[in-house]
Order: structure tokens, then sequence, then C-alpha cells
């Protein structure tokens, strides 16, 4: 089924205890585009700048499974760019600049070949903008929604109202008590449920996600990696969606067990996406590394 | 396999957004043995002082299954006590006071029908008294210990020589990485299996547990409680050690995939325990339940 990710492009200056790196390709459809490409065929629908460095652009034209009919570039624009600095233990982070860019701009457009995509995933940006992406996508069967801290403060109107639309939503657990006003994660997701999706998908970073479906319940740990795997955060969350999408799109199906498996698939891959700055680890992974970590990782997981 | 637990009794003073408990049943051995007494018979050894309730003893002698001869009265002695507050999200908690009372006194002696004891959990005390206990019991064949920051700050050099001579640890992930400066649980815990044990279990409260074993790793959700079930934490701990090494007696057996398994019935029977304050839940509580709700925890953590 088709698949598609709506996103932003970035250019991205880490600090991490681990190193720096500067300028590096980033931004939320990179990463799920990539993460996604393990499963399914992923067409990837966002903008970048005149200064977008030809070095980023080959990475993207390297995976194989990615479409990018739908990538524009504004040559009087600037692309997201974005600082960040993780501290000790690789959970807390600050941001260091943030320059919109095209970001700023109006949205990007859906090409004609796009628009009978059936899977959609909708990364973090404006409500108003995701819910416009949305109507662009006439034959979805299962769209699914990120956003993020900012949008709960300044568009909480036009989020609700994104809400009543999309049949899913990610956001990690602060986002979720933020939005609710629950700090109990499953509690929260059942208050999401009541805003219109028929599921919620809580990320807990290093500890795992939560699902909270209308046909049920799951809690899944993250990947058991070592600190020497850990290497820069950044870009988890979507490499996470990428290949829960991913997922869900190569087998066709959305019920609440296949997006339980999908959320495995989602942690497995972005387990990868975090040994190295920006995309470098998963241009060179293989979906036969994919498929053993996923054996140990049942393995690992397994409930008594 | 006899199963002993050595730890305190005590007279908790709880504060929590949920209500106030006043001078109700506490302390890790009562929480211990009521919550392995539903998998496996448990001998209790601990202290309590003249000041002790009679209601407090009628609620351990209705525990069917397990044997007090090892509850020392101390009659001219104080209860070991405590009180604490939780705040809001039931994660945090503040000590108000704590008054030591028999816990400052020579510890418990072992009655002569439990040193054949096999299966020996030793809970939180000074490591040189856990040192002491653990001598008690020459046919042990699994020996585990919790710990706390107080001993890992104080008595550093103790609590080594005891690792030396355990089975597993049971500690928190903030006390795990007190332990080892180390962040990363499973790293930390890979540094704990250097001071000499077989396993750790690395506890991460409502984000489950980590083992790090010799011979695997596991990790392993909480149960997905909702804000209304989580009424007093106190006792998580101690009911989680409690129905993981009432799991391992019941069975006998103590390898890498046994404490797997274990991990989840104890994760099960904690999930009731902060279902109310003191041991009023797991008064309450049968075992059809415990398998009840562990067959909607497998349905919940499977991995796809």
């Amino acid at each position: 089924m088709p698949l598609i990710v709506t996103g932003s492009i970035g250019i991205d200056t880490i600090h991490a205890p681990t190193g720096t790196a500067e300028r590096v390709l980033g931004g939320s459809a990179a990463y799920f585009a990539a993460a996604a490409s393990f499963h399914a065929p992923v067409r990837l629908v966002a903008a970048a700048g005149g200064d977008w460095p030809d070095a980023h652009r080959q990475v993207l034209e390297g995976l194989s499974n990615v479409a990018l009919d739908g990538l524009e570039i504004r040559s009087a624009s600037q692309t997201f760019a974005w600082g960040g600095r993780y501290f000790d233990n690789m959970n807390q982070r600050e941001t260091l600049f943030t320059e919109l860019g095209v970001l700023d701009e109006e949205g990007p457009a859906i090409p004609a070949t796009f628009r009978d995509s059936e899977f959609v995933f909708l990364a973090n940006t404006h409500p108003v903008e995701q819910t416009r992406l949305l109507g662009e996508f006439p034959n979805r069967r299962l769209a699914v929604a990120d956003t993020m801290d900012l949008w709960i403060n300044i568009a909480h109107t036009e989020l609700l109202g994104l809400l009543e639309q999309v049949d899913g939503v990610v956001l990690n657990d602060e986002e979720a008590e933020q939005l609710t006003e629950e700090s109990n994660a499953v509690t929260a997701g059942r208050r999401i449920l009541e805003m219109g999706p028929t599921f919620a998908i809580i990320k807990k970073g290093e500890h795992g996600c939560i699902l909270v479906h209308r046909d049920g319940l799951a809690t899944l740990p993250a990947f058991p990696a070592e600190s020497h795997q850990v290497v820069d955060p950044t870009g988890a969350g979507d490499s996470f969606a990428g290949g829960m999408m991913g997922h869900l799109a190569a087998t066709g199906v959305s019920d609440f067990e296949s997006i339980q498996s999908a959320l495995a698939w989602g942690t497995i891959t972005a387990s990868f996406a975090i040994e190295s700055f920006s995309l470098d680890r998963l241009t060179r992974l293989t979906r036969q590394e994919i498929d053993e970590r996923m054996t140990s990782f049942r393995v690992a997981a397994r409930v008594g």
C-alpha cells in the first residue's frame, strides 16, 4: 500500500557527549523515509532551500525505496536548520537555535502521482498545515500525525481539529501529559482517544512506548541498547514512526494487533538510527540486520 | 524449595494525592512475604518492637503461606517507623521521618528450622548485616540482595563485599547509576556483574525493569496501570521481589529464562500491591486474579 510522509528536511548541528556534527542531514521526513524504506516503498514530501547541500540530496537519492517527486527545492529560501545539545545521559536536550526557513513559508505541493497514498504520516508541523495536507489524500486508509509541545501550547484548538480527523497520533509522554493534564501515560492515552483518534502511541524514549487503542492496550520496552550504542538520539522518534508505518504499509493491515506488531518494528528500526549522527547508520543498514535484531529483541522482551 | 526473606517490619505513615494512611503495616519483609505467598511458602525473619500493633500482627498471621517463626518481638524497643509523602505523579517521594527503632539494634536470629532455606532474599539493610544473614544459610541455592542509596554512600566497601557473595542483586535505576556511575541501565548492569553477582535486576518503576545476566539480557515493561489504579507505590519494589522469588522458589529453577519469567510474575504481583495503602490489596488478592492479570499482560506486552 502506498505510504507517504509529509515533514521537514533539516540541516542539523548536534552537540553530544559522543561528539559534534555540523550541518548534517536531518529533518522528520528524512529520518522517517530512510527508516520506512526498509519495510515498504515510501513517498517523501518536504521542502528545502537553495542552501541545501548536494551531499544531503545524494543521501536521499541513495535510498532505493524512497520516491523524491515531492521534494521541493526553493532556491531563494533557506533550509530549516536546527541546533541542539544533548546532556550526559542522552535523555535530555536543549535547542540551541532554530531557523525555520522554508518551514515558515507555504507548505509543499503534493505531486498528482502521490495523491492516491493510502498510508499517510503527517510529521510534526503546524496542525493547520497538517489538516490541509490530510485533505490532499482522499484515498487514505490510515492517517497518523505527530505533534509537539509548541503546537499544544500555541495552536491547541487547531490541534484538536486535526485530532478529530486522523486515525492515530504519535507523541511523547511529556507532550501527552501537556495535552491531557494526565501524568499517567495510559490514562493520558484514553483522554486522547476521547478527542477523536482510534489510537494514540505514547513514546517514552529509552523506556519504550505505550499504545492505547480502542480495541486494546499494548506496552513495549525499548531495545535495550548499551551506552556505547547511543551516539545521537536525534530522529529516533521519526525513525520509530517510519519503521512502524512502513511495517503497516507493507502488510496493508492496521488493526490493533498489526499496530502492536508495528511498534516493535519501529522500535528496532529506531535503535539503529541512534547509533550514529544524521542518517549515517540508516544508510548503511540492511534488512537482515533489522531482522536479526528483532530476533534478539523477541528473546529479550519475552514475557515469562 | 524453601524461600526465606530477611527484612523489616515497619509502621508506615503515608501522604499521597490519593489520601493519607497513618501508622499502617509496612516494611520490606511484610510486603515481600505477602507477595511471595501467592507463589510459594515463605519464611519471614524480622523484628518489631513493643509498640507493634496487634492489628498488624493479625494481618501477617492471616497470610496462610507465611511462616512467622522468625518474627521477633522486642518489648523494650520501638518498631521501625517511616513517614513519606508522594507527589502528584506518584513517581517521586520524600521521606518525612525515619525512626530506626529495632533496625538500629542487633539483627534478628534465624530459627534453626529456617537454616535449610535454599532461596534467600536479603531485603535492604546494612550490607554487613546482610552478609551475616547470608552466612546463616549454608544450603542456599539462590541468594538475592536488595540495597539502597544510603549503603552505596556510607558502606560502599561492605556492599562490594556482599556483592561478591550473592547470586543476584535488585536495585532501582538511580541506585544502579550511583553504584556504577553509568546512567545507561544495561551498561550499569554489566558493571555490577563485574562486582560478582550472576545477575542484576534494575527496576525502573512505572517503566518496568531490566535483567542483566551472565547468560542473557531481558527487558520488561511494567503492567500498564491507569492512574486510578495507583493508590500507594510503597512496597512496590519488595512486592516485585516477592513475586519474583516466590515464582523461582515454586519452580526450583533459577537459570536466565526462569528469572526472566519470574520478572513478569513479580511485575504482576507488585501491580496489585500499589492498588491500596499498606498490604490491604495483597491480603484481599487471589491467585486467580494474579493469573488473569498475567494473561492480560501477556497480550499487552506481546512483541509483534
